[in-house]
């Protein structure tokens, strides 16, 4: 019997949340987003897939619940997308990057993923799936040129980059120019990768 | 009578140099490299400065040794800034970034080098001292543009931050592509960073 069919065992308890989520993590770390089933991450557990609809709803709020990424896309990436003209898309980018680094709280817990990140290839993996699922693709998805994908993660590592040496790093010049004078410098760079020369 | 007067109580034994090499750590980290003395670090480390000469060299050859930094920017420096044109130092800058991070022992160590900067405040502190001495500054020096240690470290962000998504998070397609791939595009962009439109 497998341990999915256990149904019952575990109504739910004090950790069984957090079985869930570790379990959650693992799956969604080896096989990818697409790669994983609510079922089978309920099996991991040892919980009926229900209850794991009941903690956490779709299949794709649990894979927010587990990244743990402090930054909700789906409130900020309509803007990006909606706006008209290379430049205004690559501000807006821009802007929503410094809006979220700029903020103590979020700027922590980032770090804290990117810490896990370096140092637990789990992490990497569900930072890597999360990432390229929930923030790169849909802007991707919206450019309208040719590799897409090459195109915003190379605009990624430059934003990326820019918070290692501003915010962990703090290198001057970056670490204390103003948001303005950065967003001047990279906006140009963001659209020369994701709409070319 | 100052820790720095006990000359000779350490004549240099099994772990005299790992001390002098933390002493100059810490110095480094706090005062950065100009406010630093091999004299302050003997005294910290209670040895004699000539002792200290005589592991390391120079102040220059012990900042180096304390940095850890497993690139020599002396023997790869003078290509970068020899090149002729903008396009020229924009491609011997990315063609170098790429044999140093290719190389898996020099990731390796670069990626522990990160590891530090991201988790120890004095780490972090090492690591701007040096990259602003040793790597960014003379590449700054020799751009003869306005703003130059802004351009240079946007420059290295890029960088940076394509180093953390193709070789730690291992995110598609930048993980995988060719450095010929990713040399055509970050050169334009190293470019603009470093030379403007």
């Amino acid at each position: 019997m497998s341990r999915g069919g256990r149904t019952g065992r575990r109504p739910g308890g004090a950790d069984t949340r957090g079985e869930v989520l570790a379990a959650a993590r693992r799956r969604f770390a080896h096989d990818g987003y697409e790669g994983s089933t609510v079922r089978g991450i309920a099996a991991d557990a040892g919980v009926d897939p229900a209850l794991v609809q009941h903690y956490f709803g779709s299949k794709r709020d649990l894979f927010k619940a587990a990244a743990a990424f402090p930054v909700d896309a789906d409130a900020l990436l309509p803007a990006v997308i909606a706006a008209e003209t290379p430049t205004a898309r690559a501000e807006a980018l821009a802007r929503m990057f410094f809006r979220v680094w700029e903020d103590e709280t979020t700027r922590l817990q980032l770090l804290s993923v990117l810490r896990s990140a370096m140092t637990h290839e789990d992490a990497a993996a569900l930072l890597r799936a999360f990432v390229a699922t929930e923030l790169l693709g849909p802007v991707a998805e919206a450019l309208g040129v040719d590799q897409p994908a090459l195109r915003t993660s190379l605009a990624a590592a430059q934003m990326v980059g820019l918070a290692m040496l501003r915010y962990v790093v703090q290198l001057e010049p970056l670490a204390s120019a103003s948001t303005e004078t950065l967003v001047a410098h990279v906006v140009p760079v963001l659209e020369l990768h994701l709409f070319g020369a």
